[in-house]
């Protein structure tokens, strides 16, 4: 009997209730900057010392990672799902200012940004990170569009109380263009710059943003692909990786200060978008390949999954 | 590494180039009464000496090589591909008779089928074989419907020429009710009954209506699932066994007799439908378990594929 | 003056107030084994004796009967009603069994169901009633679909308290087929075979199924063709027929024993029928020619009208 | 047996075929503004002596005439058909003009129409037989709507060339709005004055509006109902009516001076249609109670019938 | 620099606030008879002594007048609204009756209507004065299309009480004609006379039909094109100009008289359609060019603006 | 009378023709850097000497001209028509490379784009000149979404012969997602980036796309916003401006250089644009206020228009 074909079919077979399940979900994937160069460093927050100011090539390393998550999302859509892509870019806006002579100031984690800066960040993530998603995506068929909070008014932003100049938080969602695009056979990649009703731009935190477009878009999951292996019941205890939270529990975490500065955002969307009816929220080991297919489609589960309530599934 | 993930991932990445290029495409699947039941005998032809008599309990492999049937429709139906199932039943009917105390007779490997023979043909294939493979699928959710040549006139017959009695051919071929409800996500599955304008009606061989039908759909694939490894160049060599074959060289076996008498049809069915736009024909092995889903979406093939020139690709 | 003419025209304007009260309505006609075939001997129920074990060639007035039934539902569907068929086969079922050496069996009225009765009655009604229903309306043009509950899930059975076997009860009704097909222009044609959510199937008695799918498909009317002029005040008192009766005046014949066996499930059909919103219900002489149309389109009543509350008018 | 029930339901049998047959299609009925009064005079042609300048109070047969008229064309459109109805109102545009002092002058039959007529037959054609015919099929429920060539530029006019005045002839047809109507399932009932492109109205005889309006619908019937038999091979010899007749036949009728001066725009618009593709033409006595219906559904035909060639077809 | 050209672009842009904010909605404009022809006398209102017994020849002014109006409402549908024009037609009824010898009696304001009346209304208002208004907007496209309240049933009446005759007022509106008109491009022009259930017709007051019309269209507008500046606190003092008024207002000068006769089914009509939700109400003078224009595109207001509440906008 | 209301209606109904005539109309704008920026210096060629190099910030009247530019084009959509923007962004792309400390370079009068410069351009096209854009546009309703031609394959280039390095030409069009845009009502804004069937992104003269791409939506018009005043017959003669050319006439003074360097990718734009089949081609002064407006919706031209053959008319 032919061995390897028999477990090709059980594994296309293991993915059909999942595939069933999911046909016509929407499904909001935040990749990160840095998940994206898989080099260390907490997109929107303060890079480690010592790295933002080298000049780095894109590496053959970090070009597979892009094909990789765009091979995914493209199967995704393949099978029926409806996949949405917010992105940052941290570490390649950090870049730029380098280059451009700008030292990048950050206060509490946050990036301080004057209108020089808000300048880069936006041909950073819309001129650069946003067009190499799209196009990476694009390689397989006229599949992504490209976004930002100012197209259409999607989102529309209020400057940020503190001395931090134009950071933004979004104040309203019109996902209607996301809609349309989705409902055209489309995958919105989207970068998280947006406009308040004076025009005036802002740099938002690309986390903040998937977790209110997946409560926006009413979606199945909201995904964060990251550099870790996922969430820790004690982030200096490697073998502490949490399999499955509740917003509750993450509530705590927070509070406690368990979760360090980088996952903070990412914690609190999770919790937020389960509350307003995302099934299910997941922070996945970005550089594991092909973690949103094995998440997604298999019985394993490759990091924490976050619930309403305390369940007994692993692997949804 | 997580050896088992990345595999499972190469798999379901392996996929993707299939899922694509068949997302929308329709595909004919003849499901043979022998497939079905991995006995011996052949559809509409003679049954093997002995058989046709004693009385079979359908066994557990059966119920198992059905369910896995149809969960290789339903995986295909879930990633967008629009299949259809055709389905004879020689041997139930066979059967049948036999407890009703007819002889079935054959001549030149056709049944002979007098009026009390048909009405049987009709009640075993519309309401015994036909509905066990509608409820083998339906476990999945509602999806299969099942159809004879008479819903909403889907065939029109004629009385083909000889002694055969109530044998007869596809005059007319009016898809709409397939088109229908393909449109709506449904999966037809047809048992190859149909009437005459008059109203009488006639028992079809199922391989020719799958020909047929594939060819008034426009479909991208037929696909046959026989108790054979696929086409032999020399019927008693197991090792001639081919994997590509053109219509031209179908037509030259015809004529050589190197086709067994059970295959005519099959064949016959291919080389038309690839002469009328189908792009590939595909002659499996049934008893491969899930021998569909590696077809289709894999590189391997799994018997022998039927195109309209010689080409080079292979698991098309 | 030309009489005859001046009659033809003033039966058409006649008709004209029907038609268009009727225009769009949905009306679910129980055809039933008997008044099919003409014959003695109760649908479901235990046939009158001496009856099931001859064998019966259909004769033509048989052939007549289906015909002229046939072509007052395609006139309902003309005239814009959307007719829904739902059929039975008792005596057919019966017929066959004999001719299979099977002695059927009854208990309390109901025909008990062993696993081979199952799989003959669903033969029967599926692959032979069910067929000559379909091939009779479509010499008409291409107009009816033959389902049963196995179809996209229209029916879902539980099995019957009690020893009768694989006799079933109704669970749940999802009429998204019988819907579909009608906002297509066909006929649905129904066999009430339905199986459980394990796949296991069940007889359901035909008048209960009728009864179910008018009250989920918010019928205009329930019409059931039997082979009695219609219900009597006093069963044996042919002169007692009762020309409306409501829903509260049926619970107490039914209590009273004042229905007979045979009728009983019809009557309860249309007591919880009118109670969930179908507007009238019939129970007409299927032995009349077009009694159908008669009742429909004419000022004439030809049975029992069933209606919620005591009303004045007649031939609703 | 019941007798006139059997009778009843042979009539509304009878009907299917043809219920059937042009169930979706269009058909032209032209209303004669004498058909409508059933008095003497033809319309757009000089009245017969003595006629015209007496006050004709509207009598109770005429109410009833065109109460009929209207049942019919609901009846038509209820059982699917897509009736237009065009008028004139000869004899009432007369009446008119001798109210008001107007001494009406014809010329070859035509009337010459002055500034001063051409208002008065505006205002009598719209505003007054158009309501009533409006008025008459809406007793029935919403259904017609009263148009007149001017109303989203139907008909298009230019001047006719003589001394007639402000009598036009159609030069551009643009039937989108009566195709709008009737996809809503409303009836057209259309008053045969049209402007030029500068807004000039004139007046244009109904005969030959119906005529062009029927081809550039694609019509399957042209039906003038008329207060004749319908057409003599022998104007003076009420034994000659002739039940069916080719285009080619009435062409030398006109040519031959057989046709009289009040039928010859209608032959010709008979003539005309079916070579458009018109597939029958009818002149029918509109004298004779539901003519229409009897003429379409039924066996018999009432009047003549033109079709492109020689059939042996009657009443279709 | 080009000094007129700024100035044209200045009122475009002027005008793009307006035509964004008014895209889609419905306006409802009552077109005057008198505006119309600029004569004194009210519509449905006694005219001013000496007036109606003269033969009024249309005047180029008059013509230029109706032209005016007609490119403003097809100004109005290029840009994206949907205007829906409803006009009288009083002076010209007055003029026919006149020519047909009958005398012109109004009681308490209102035109005392017999049967012979009536039909002279109805020719008017359906035959004359609708196809004037019809002609002149298609001069621009194929844009209007004239109704009655009797076509499609639009308008359903009751008799007024007291002894005015056939003098009705609305009882029920079914608007889904004008709906459907609208939803496809086109204008619709509507003549107020509707018939009661049993056919009957009246004539309506034109303001009356204005009001009930606009609230149930949900317009957003109701525009009465009127012979004054708009409403006066004092109707004797030109001075007096009323530029923005309540409905409650309204009700006080209705009460205290200081509207003027003509006035008052304007007024109360205003004071309805505000209250049904209408967002504004205005009363134009007719007479100053491209007056509907002027009030929707610019920061002008010229005339009276009605809301329901005060407010400190002008020119809305 | 009033004076300036009357003006006021005068232009609106100046413009009524237009809005009409150009209502669903596609409109390809091309906005130039250098118009945004009123500075000299050419789009995508080599800009005057010493003006790249210093650091401009965008003054008052930039602002100014790309808010009118905005409004201008949001009333173009508010009336019906289609636009769609294409933008350049030389002059930014060169002030960014210097800030980078890059000397830009060019070669017959191309920018030579090696990588570093290609990721440059990219950023400021797609980040930053397309955003001012999209922003703009959006102070008045989430109407614009910008592009560049990677999204959903857009555009596909080739690189272009020489020595150039990521300069690219369009190889493929596919107007899909524009027309899905446009079909919603939005604005879409294009960069002019493209990559090739590997992903490899290149810079493509925005004056050639914009032609490209109205011929392949099959625009009614194509307008360049310049900062000249139009073609001149003598480029040293202001006197010498061409009011209408015809593409034989462009094609001349390309061949014998009349043409200036920045003046031929337009010139070329327009000859093929009107070649396949674009109605008109103008090459308008992008500094007078309201240009665009002027241009569509008055009798005035306000600049050079092409057509296919010499016509009479003006300000088309």
């Amino acid at each position: 009997v032919n061995e390897p074909a028999d477990q090709k079919a059980a594994i296309l077979v293991e993915a059909l209730p999942y595939i069933r399940r999911f046909w016509g979900k929407r499904v909001v994937v935040k990749y990160g900057g840095n998940a994206l160069f898989q080099a260390p460093g907490f997109d929107g927050a303060e890079p480690p010392e010592g790295n933002g100011g080298s000049r780095r090539a894109p590496g053959p390393s970090e070009a597979g990672a892009l094909a990789s998550f765009a091979s995914d999302v493209v199967l995704m859509r393949s099978v029926g799902m409806l996949p949405v892509v917010v992105h940052g870019g941290g570490p390649q806006i950090g870049e730029m200012m380098v280059r451009l002579g700008k030292v990048p100031e950050f206060r509490d984690g946050m990036r301080v940004t004057d209108a020089e800066t808000l300048e880069i960040a936006r041909m950073v993530l819309v001129g650069k990170v946003n067009r190499e998603i799209v196009s990476a995506v694009n390689v397989h068929g006229a599949l992504a569009v490209g976004l930002s909070g100012e197209d259409a008014n999607l989102l529309t932003a209020t400057r940020r109380a503190g001395d931090l100049g134009f950071v933004g938080d979004v104040e309203v969602v019109d996902p209607s263009i996301v809609e349309r695009l989705l409902a055209q056979g489309l995958i919105p990649v989207i970068a998280t710059v947006a406009a308040d009703s004076t025009g005036q731009a802002y740099n938002i935190n690309a986390d903040s943003v998937a977790g209110v477009l997946a409560a926006a878009l009413g979606a199945e999951k909201l995904v964060f692909l990251t550099d870790t292996e996922g969430l820790r019941a004690d982030p200096d205890d490697a073998e502490s990786l949490l399999r499955t939270v509740t917003a509750d529990e993450l509530d705590k975490m927070v509070l406690s200060g368990t979760a360090n500065a980088g996952m903070v955002p990412k914690v609190e969307a999770c919790a937020r978008a389960v509350r307003a009816g995302v099934t299910r929220a997941h922070i996945l080991d970005g550089r594991v390949p092909h973690a949103l297919l094995l998440e997604i489609f298999t019985h394993e589960g490759v990091g924490t999954m976050v619930s309403l309530e305390t369940t007994e599934e692993v692997g949804q």
